[in-house]
């Protein structure tokens, strides 16, 4: 099955890419009879657009939402439901200068190597912008959970620069531009990243991602496991270079008898595991970390070669964020979201 | 598509429990006229067999694998290939002891909550038996990748309740019983482990992978990334809980400048992206790292309750590995071989 | 997986009902750096178009299609192409008399059964319309069979109302409006259709189509053999209730000696197998064919039942075509198309 | 995927050719907690066994099922089932002969061309015993299918060599040798068939399969269609060329107002659609028929070439059906059933 489709019974397809017509998602397998509206959905596209804050790209791309199909009546109908963001027409040969090089830190050596033929503007299937069909589904996904199973999935930034957060307070989240849920922390946080900009330099970050309600069964035993579907939900997001659950590395250096989550009359009073053992959800939240790396375009000059093998200099122009990590919250959001709802239908399944 | 079933044209649908009659694979997709036996099978069938060292376990498990069918005269057919290993018959009844209770890190739990049934002997599909169909199938993955392309596939622990591997020479792994590749170190951590057997209890690890000889242009850009189906492959196996490529989680504490790989005429210069960009390879060296808990199953008594939910302590009897990580050295190595020639067939695809 | 989804490595994702906003597909695993462009698949496109002649529905839908994605100059980037077809803001209240019965011969009520609610207008997602993503999408598939493997692919209407092709002479298909080869047959098939038109009625047909230049080897020996596959593409398409291929259903007559197909050194001297065995293509032609129903829309009264299970009388307005046949011709080539082109990839991939 | 898997959330892999060391089947997404034994499995496989009377082989295959894994206490524990029957030990050197020719009718030219290597032990895959998996898997799809929803499924022969039933009378059709549901009708074709092998010759048939108690509702709309996956599921079939729902290949000479279907208070009062409208189940019998052609292996002498393309003449020895049809009804069956599970378990995905 194409790369482009992800899901087994809540199935996304999408496609499009920075400077082509359009982008956009199929979403197939939606539980009919649902309210969705576009505000449902652009609410949820409003997190990742450029342009929200001084430490986002001043790029203007309103990314609206249409509904092309599968909701009548402001319901969904049960059959595939097209999502689409048409791109503006965007000056490409601002790209002109990068056409016949590879960009640092960027996919393009690979891509050409892959393909033998190189769409070099904006990125092309790799830019970000591809990310506006995932939490355009994912949209939907949450609001099914939220409204079928009172099941919340929240994520923020833990993590940036090596600055940590000392504390979670989710209605912290949206009060600051890096999505830290430590209003002290974040502020930490948002001076380093104006001293980076100065410096034309970008810095990563670590999501943490909590979900709750999740009811104890759901998952596959063997390799569609809950984790390592949300495994591959997250690296499948550009930036992520990573993931770990609950514990996650730090089990290296803990013994067996720390590690077990212990259960008493009051149920599990540990959650090391993250809520999921042997790929299966045990009712506790689901808790999951990713690194997600630097933004790659810098405006620092960087070495590099062109298509022919020979050095030169990449200097990228334009205003780009200093940091993806913020922007990246409603992806995982959304990929999450789209993971756990395609586990649940499959869980009915099984039981059919 | 169900959950045992694995891989998209070289594809792998695995079965067995521990206490059931047999455990084993069938792989499908396999190239036509490759020579394969069950000896090149057996021997890394051996590397996960129980009774390789002090600090395995002391069952009798002779994993003796069979060929049953899609190998004509020593060589594939290019039909699916049917891999099976018989269990012993084990004294389920030395199980009766923990039927209805939840063991601590275990998935008992999730299983009976999921199913409504469980099959309690020996972790029943939960076991690591389970593993033995991917070894299987990953040695015949191993075997077309060197043959046809060169590719080789390396795991080994590179920490161990903290103690780190400080150089990696790959002719010490199988030469210590902790498949560490720094001699020193190994004989720390074997010292280590056989403290924590003293004290009834086990550890985690950490196993790095390390992959050469992938050409670049491998791996889907969308979902299907090459770093998203590893991170999939590998939280498949049931004590991993985590992954990370190249700078992996050191990435939320780099810059753009630090972490961006850059190129000169000799090619790539850093490999900060662990050989993988935008999902695709880059033809440098695939890297990743994944931690490993602590077996769950450890000597000395844990409270935790029963299915009334009434509490109980649990008392695990016989003889249990008191790390898990090296023993899951070639499960690594299995699921990334599948992972790698799955997508390298793929790419052929494209190109038809 | 889901139902919009067909496909494993030439992957065609649909989407679109009769009155929603639009109706497309995405198309990937496209071989990259093939050219194309809007004009090709409007090309096909205009086969199925309504308003061609006057047994099509006067209807005016120009369905002119877009490429959203995936074409940079010209050529296949190898990412996903999406192609679009706008509805035109069409009137729905025209629909509104039917909006609480089961129209006879649609699947008005299954659809209210499987759902739960229902988009009335047009038939919605049941709609002919949802083939023009399939057309789109095999226009490009078709492109790819010939330039890259000269393979052909050649539908054409053998049977109506139980008038028979004499003859098949390919010039001739679309010299008449029944997409007949056989021009004295094909005058004898117009003439009793518009005897039908008179009568209010409408009639069914046979498509046979003729797939030539396919290598022998193409197609999965188990589940997924070239002529299963072929099969459910042809089921797939809304109006068709069989398929046979090569001697189809008159095997049933037949004795193993005259059946079996022979060769000498020549090769194959006869098809009776209509070009696969077991399975996997021969070299031969690839012959089957399909049934396809009378239009369902009639303007004659008809008796069934509302929603409310009361005994109504159903009244269709407007255009409709009295056979559906000649335009699901281009259709029938588009889904085998994709078949074939899929299986190609796949037996490079098998090889790899 | 690999195209030795079929079906969606009741999935089997199916394995093993004629002459290896054995063939089954691994069926995942069985729910739960059902009575499941090998006796239940056993019955539907006996019927497919040769030696079963004088116009079935009489090789000696006692195709006895073992169950291996995915059963606990007699009971289904939702993990998957693995089902085995292993070969005897067959004297290979039996096939010396055909080795390196063609068998008129056979997969042999297919297969080498395929695969570039042949395993031409009985046919090696493409071996009727492949049907066993299927069988056997079907079988616990039956159970489920009546013990849940009580539906029944049965296929019966209603022509062979154009000697055709004239009634259906379900309690004959395992009263006589060729499955065929009426006494009469059945003694004459067991005469033609007893002729015809004095000819050293072979002939076809008709099966038709009805299914009763499918819930209307039941299929997806575009590609997944009911209809289009029993399609895929009968011409995987190896001998069978071709389906027809309702009235078929009959909808050529039909008008849309004698094929339309239509309801009245008591509900449908035909089903020339046979139970399957747009793709889904109405609620009626779903009705199909399926050609399947005579037996390649006749004792006469048949021209050929071999491999090297000179013309040779091949002989078959050994003993060999005259006829496929009524030992493929309990395939048909079987594959029937597990499209149907299959379904119903999608349906109630879609609705979580």
């Amino acid at each position: 099955m194409s790369g482009s489709v992800f899901g087994k019974e809540f199935t996304i397809s999408t496609f499009g890419e920075s400077h082509g017509g359009a982008v956009g998602v199929i979403v197939d397998g939606v539980t009919p009879n649902i309210e969705i509206s576009a505000e449902n959905i652009q609410k949820e596209l409003n997190k990742r657009r450029p342009g929200q804050s001084k430490i986002t790209t001043q790029r203007d791309e309103r990314d609206m939402v249409k509904i092309l199909s599968g909701v009548y009546e402001g319901r969904t109908t049960g059959v595939p439901i097209m999502l689409v963001v048409f791109n503006k027409d965007a000056k490409s040969n601002a790209y002109d200068n990068i056409k016949d090089l590879f960009r640092p830190g960027h996919a393009d050596y690979a891509y050409l190597q892959k393909y033998g033929i190189r769409d070099h503007r904006g990125s092309g299937r790799a830019s970000g912008r591809e990310t506006i069909g995932r939490v355009a589904a994912g949209a939907i996904a949450k609001k099914i959970l939220k409204e079928k199973y009172n099941i919340d999935i929240t994520a923020y930034v833990v993590n940036v620069a090596g600055i940590k957060a000392q504390k979670i307070d989710y209605s912290e989240i949206e009060n600051n531009i890096v999505r830290v849920a430590d209003k002290d922390v974040a502020e930490e946080i948002v001076a380093k990243i104006t001293e980076l900009m100065k410096q034309h330099d970008s810095t990563g970050g670590i999501i943490e991602c909590n979900i709750t309600g999740v009811m104890p069964g759901i998952g596959e035993p063997t390799f569609d496991k809950l984790d390592a579907d949300l495994a591959k939900a997250m690296l499948s997001i550009g930036a992520v270079k990573g993931i770990e659950f609950g514990a996650g590395f730090g089990v290296a250096e803990m013994s067996g008898s720390e590690n077990n989550d212990w259960m008493d009359e009051g149920g599990f009073q540990t959650n090391n595991a993250g809520g999921i053992i042997g790929g299966i959800s045990t009712g506790q939240d689901i808790v999951f970390r990713v690194p997600v790396k630097p933004t790659s375009s810098i405006a620092k000059p960087q070495p590099t070669v062109d298509i022919n093998g020979e050095e030169v200099v990449c200097e990228t122009f334009g205003r780009h964020d200093p940091i993806i990590a913020p922007r990246a919250v409603p992806v995982v959001e959304a990929m999450a979201a789209i993971v756990i709802l395609d586990h649940i239908k499959r869980q009915k399944a099984l039981h059919a």
